[in-house]
């Protein structure tokens, strides 16, 4: 089985966008509450599955989507609490509308219904609604929810731990997930993105979190943003902040996805991190959803990249499925169902 | 010759930690300008120089650096105008005594008097004032000055074309390098320098800066932040914005260095970006400056990386001379005095 565990429904129904319109011009919280359960019916929904990411799943040879809301619409940065909520079960919603759809490809990831320096209390209660009534395993972490000027306190600061304690206690991972910049300067998918899971990753490093939730995971998308390419320079950064070693200090509750969009990256991923904390992903439909002229396939096809890497079968089981269904616990309940491992 | 275009006067005198502390304490920016002269005695620097950057130079076989004040303290976050201009000229003029004292090992690249969102005129008349009277070769320009908040226009904007027609008019090019980050949650060294290099590239992918300056050149520093590793999620992005493809738009006028801290890092440097755009540098003393474990090697010391990597003699040639002749054409006056190339 192939698991994809960094897919966003980003191509989402107009219904949902014209919300987020009306959200983002002020819209009472109120009015979204009593939206929210309507946007789309069964038939629209499995119809523009079926022909977008299905289709790319089929194509492919992926079995299963770990699938979340849009990640740059997620709107953390507006201080509207009440609104954020509306918001959130909007889009997680349709999630799990979708993973009703279709059980065996698609499980669900949570957006939280941050705001910058928020209370989380809401947080908290979201995760605890997508897990317990529509069986989400995973959630999607913004460590900037002001979209760019990095007002919260850093993942490893107190204020994040009731979220942490729920997070163990439902068995449930974190990507590290930045929403939309809201500086002009700073492009979403080009910059923002990249920057927020290089930048939680030197948080983790210079904190010391796991040593409070030992059994916690977090996934850091974007093969890590530059944290392996910089490896070097992160193992020195230990030893000058007087940290432990990376393997011990970090490694055994971080794991890095593969959405890097050309064979060399993921190679370099998998020669400094390795296959222990590599997990498969596409990011499917993504930042890039063209051709590579240079090798005539999809950019964010990186299953064809790891594929054509000769990797073992136990790596390749590592990486495209067991990880995957070790980190998100909540996974094999459902992952039962499917066909045992095949090479695809 | 070994020409490392990345050297920062990291381990300046405690003299100018001094100012800096009470410049940063609000001192009057008439007390700066009148301490800037008096830093510290030749005989003093040259005994630092000798037993730190030149003992390193000297060890690993390199002859040349390109050397500018420490950009973790540029403080280009201070919107003090004057107290700007006093400190860049002090830095500026302590980096100039040592290219003086060891005129066959330093070239020098300035620091520039940025405030957020300030007024370039200062930046401007600083960068005529190293190059017609200090003689230096280059300039670091910080993409950020607010340190972390990104409120400056990208560097694409024609905000900042008044210094770009300066630097066509010297033959001057700019490292893109932020200065300390000012918010917590994002560390200067693991974080926000990296992050502004992926910025800055994605800015000038974004923009057309080149079009009007076609014989402007930018390095952008530590290997480039996390580009080459994203290298086809930038080519893709080049797309999906319909920009031309990377290699036209850009990269006859961006350069990457070699300040990465791990040998697959620079081979994925090489592998994606390639020799052409690539330019040697260590960083030394930077942001790691002990031996590591794994190699028994310094992390910093890139350029036994390159040496291991079997490259023939003209690529070498390239990355770690001919390249930064090209760039830094004002470098060639001062290299011409060195011996011809000799394999180290």
């Amino acid at each position: 089985m192939i698991i994809d565990c960094h897919g966003h429904f980003t191509n989402s129904p107009s219904a949902l966008h014209a919300h987020r319109d009306m959200r983002r011009s002020g819209a009472p919280a109120g009015w979204l509450l009593e939206a929210f359960s309507s946007v789309v019916g069964d038939d629209d929904l499995r119809e523009l599955i079926e022909t977008s990411h299905l289709a790319g799943l089929r194509e492919r040879g992926t079995d299963l989507v770990i699938f979340s809301p849009q990640a740059s619409a997620m709107d953390h940065h507006l201080a509207d609490a009440d609104g954020a909520v509306a918001w959130a079960r909007e889009n997680n919603d349709l999630i799990h509308q979708v993973t009703q759809l279709f059980p065996d490809h698609f499980a669900g990831a949570c957006q939280l219904p941050q705001t910058p320096d928020g209370n989380l209390r809401a947080c908290v209660a979201e995760l605890r609604r997508c897990a317990d009534e529509y069986g989400f395993v995973g959630v999607n972490l913004n460590p900037d929810p002001s979209g760019g000027r990095w007002t919260a306190p850093p993942i490893t600061d107190h204020y994040w731990y009731p979220l942490y304690e729920a997070m163990v206690e439902l068995q449930i991972p974190a990507m590290i997930h930045a929403s939309g910049s809201c500086t002009e300067s700073v492009h979403s998918l080009g910059a923002h993105y990249l920057n927020a899971d290089t930048t939680a990753f030197m948080q983790l490093l210079q904190g010391d979190l796991f040593a409070d939730f030992p059994t916690l995971s977090f996934i850091i998308p974007h093969g890590g943003g530059a944290v392996p390419y910089h490896w070097g320079r992160f193992r020195g950064l230990a030893e000058r902040l007087r940290r432990p070693a990376l393997e011990e200090h970090l490694m055994r509750n971080i794991y890095f996805d593969t959405s890097i969009y050309h064979a060399p990256g993921i190679q370099l991923l998998l020669d400094t991190v390795g296959v222990r904390n590599t997990l498969f992903a596409s990011e499917m439909l993504g930042a890039v959803r063209t051709v590579d002229p240079l090798t005539g396939t999809y950019f964010d096809d990186t299953k064809r990249h790891i594929d054509a890497m000769g990797l073992n079968d136990n790596d390749r089981r590592r990486i495209f499925c067991e990880n995957a269904l070790q980190i998100y616990p909540r996974l094999s309940l459902g992952a039962r169902r499917h066909a045992a491992w095949s090479d695809h």
